[in-house]
């Protein structure tokens, strides 16, 4: 079988490191055929010139497939534009292998070919939904690959807020924040804070309070399809942070709600690809001197 | 509506402090016309004296419903013969509320008749089924309503061991051990061991290491309908543990798997019942000055 | 032996839940023949008028003792102004008994009269003094009781920080922050980052890191004595947070050096007061059934 | 400044892996003239023969110093025999640097030399002492270096115990045990189990619950001079177990009391030794993409 990816947005960063890797996928895209669209910030950097160049807004738009080469930072961003529009994701590490990003450079040549010759597992993951609510009127919806914090911000003490699922009241908590991480998150931002690693075939979210003052409040995971709402009590200056990409400055009374995003992100692996496997490369798991 | 339990098991300890509640719990069955069965310990410790008395494996073929006065140990036990025969349990503690004996003492009367008058929401718990493996043959095959533990038992040091999940080779683990627990589960020993809670509706299951010797090999949430193999390296002596109420010692090179059980365990609880507000009221979380 | 406190500073907050406190306070003082001086704030709540009033800062220049009306906070706040001059401190909890204020409000009178019978125990609890160093250049120096932070502040996501001791080099930290604890602060905000209890007795500082990037980072516990450097390499915004009672906003490149406070808090205890009975009752360690 | 080490006990493993690292430090001893012993055991494996075979028991008395080809589990067995004796030790690690065991195999030639030359550091690490008293009566006393653990032996379910020091009663705890441990020990078992890091140079000892089944029963530090009494309420089966190289099975009522040893195990390292680099090293703290 041959995949059907006729066009492709070409993702990356506009900065040295990335150019030789950039090269090398053009150079294997044109090899077969495939039309290359590129944001401005893109085709900046790289030599070879993309097709085509667009804001990355309409990229979702005029593509098939986005590639994105640099780190998981630059794949969460660009998914979190694609899978609206459920354009599929293939992430294309430049250093060591990231936790979505599961090409390593010097492969990108057979990568991309298997890929392209249909030779790759397609794995949905969830994005969730979080919506600020002021004064009973929403002010921003945004959606997160990873997480939506509700955290101290600037807030110099302890911030304090209540948490609803699906309208049942969970606890008032005071901490320096809680974390409501999909399994892709929990890896990221939510390990740190003693989150549990949820297998990304789960269909949950995990609830992790950071630093909290109770401590017996430990990390909830519920079902992926719950609506969390997370009401702050007290803490003027606490944000709402989407995937550390964006973020709401809060006040006291805001109710920040989240719910899973109607369509998930599609990624695409190559064949040998590994989830356990990565994990352990990741997180040193087969180390045994240790 | 009034639902159709005509004949009901009354499962609890024969000590002193069970009397008042059996009585209580007798005289309000035989108030409502219900027929009691209870086992021999049963029958021994009660005053009022049941209708018939059966050894407590073959109780869940002759009844409709199992009301257990104890602990949540009491509960589990009880839960692990009647989960494979679909009976429904009703939990009544003696004293503080159990995770899972959501009655209080003292409510019996009022709880009892709304669950036989109908009101009572209807909760599946997921068991496991570990079967334990050597040479190639299995040697028994055990349910468990919280958890199967691959731990040190009589061994000196750390054991080791490789998991598995669905056929992925997972990692291999040094260690005091490995908790495989349910949602039900993961507010009992696994949460002592550093776990995250997971709420009965998720369907998964919980891989928590006991006192790991690689720090970043942190509890991991899979699937509920995984298959998990455990295979026991090094430790002679190790045990597989299941529920606290049984056990199987191991030699190097058995394999312990476990899967979700055929039938789940089902809980009846009173009208009043919320997950959350059982957790807030036995973890703490309510008290805002700690 | 009677003790040689003939004026004391009587420090509280202005709210009406203090009256009562206050007034027996005040009475039971008087009743022996003590000098009560107050703060503007707490003389202006209270309805029993002290003999004289001066600004905070020159309390400790006119007492021989301290006596705080309030909690934990109240108390600490005192403390970095009488500390410097060796003024001890008593602690009176208004509602639940707090770590550190450890009389309460109901016997204020027999405790008080122990105190100053010379039936006491006393405790000194080491001060950490903290200066930010920019551009090679002191721009402040701040005593705190329980602990110097270093966290996020504003940042939108993790900060990078150089940690030294002693001039021996520790780690680059990526996180949200790093703790820098006393033994009386280990029990504050340090305990809900997964900090130790350092025992007050324990000449030793805490390092608790706040969300680490990296898994392994755990708290280490080093000598008291230690002098601890802290430089920013990354995260604009960040703060240097002292005991959650005053900040400085930090820019890359700045430094935060903590060392020992030239003279400790000295904390009188009522005869009773027992520092692991305490914590039991803080941390609920003595509740059997959770 | 040369050392004056004239006789030197060498101790190792006798497997096939630890030759070459025996020649060659057998070599450059015999080359600057100092005479060599060696238990029986070492003797087996070496090829270049020692001067002399004694019992290990019986090496303290005879010698100035003790070298230890292995890992850490070997100097630590080392250390508790020449401990007491206040005769130094030099740690060699065959594979991987070990947290105790600090020169490289390839390295031998130089640090030995350096070591003789008189260009060490010196460093005192506690050992601790443990007696077990049943009914009354001592039945054993032992030393270790790391840890002496009361721990749930082949007891079925959590152990219960209460802990004292220094007279005061701390906390009655359920739980799979506690871990005493020396600042040596906490980058070992206790460190798995959730406890801090306690730097060598801090006199400290932590206590670790293992598995505490209430959740707020966090690591303690205490000082190093404390007097710790565990008393077993509850857990035939349970086990004392020293540095996990030996154990006595204890019975309810039994107590284990631990005091810091009288002389401490004093450690020799090569110049360039640094703590905090070693733990840098050990921890992977200092890779920066985890």
């Amino acid at each position: 079988m041959t995949a059907a990816f006729k066009t492709v947005a070409v993702v990356g960063k506009s900065d040295a490191a990335s150019i030789p890797a950039l090269e090398l996928l053009s150079a294997t895209l044109r090899r077969r055929g495939v039309r290359i669209l590129m944001d401005p910030r893109t085709a900046a950097g790289a030599k070879t010139k993309p097709d085509e160049v667009f804001p990355a807004e309409q990229l979702p738009d005029k593509v098939d497939l986005a590639i994105v080469v640099g780190g998981d930072g630059t794949l969460i961003g660009c998914a979190r534009l694609m899978a609206p529009h459920g354009i599929p994701l293939v992430g294309v590490n430049l250093g060591r292998l990231g936790f979505l990003t599961d090409i390593q450079a010097d492969r990108i040549g057979p990568s991309i070919d298997s890929i392209f010759d249909g030779e790759y597992s397609r794995e949905n993951r969830t994005l969730l939904e979080g919506t600020v609510t002021r004064g009973g009127k929403k002010i921003s919806t945004t959606v997160a690959m990873n997480d939506i914090v509700v955290g101290r911000g600037s807030a110099d003490s302890m911030i304090e807020f209540s948490v609803n699922v699906d309208g049942e009241f969970i606890y008032t908590l005071r901490g320096d924040g809680l974390i409501v991480s999909t399994p892709t998150g929990s890896t990221a931002y939510a390990l740190s804070a003693g989150g549990p690693i949820l297998h990304p075939a789960l269909n949950a979210v995990a609830l992790v309070p950071i630093s909290p003052h109770t401590l017996s409040n430990r990390p909830v995971a519920i079902r992926g399809d719950s609506r969390i709402e997370i009401m702050l009590l007290r803490g003027d200056g606490a944000k709402a942070n989407f995937d550390v990409q964006s973020h709401e400055i809060l006040q006291q009374g805001d109710i920040v709600s989240v719910v899973a995003a109607a369509k998930p992100a599609v990624l695409l692996h190559p064949p040998n690809y590994r989830y356990f496997s990565m994990l352990r490369n990741k997180l040193h798991w087969n180390e045994r001197n240790t």
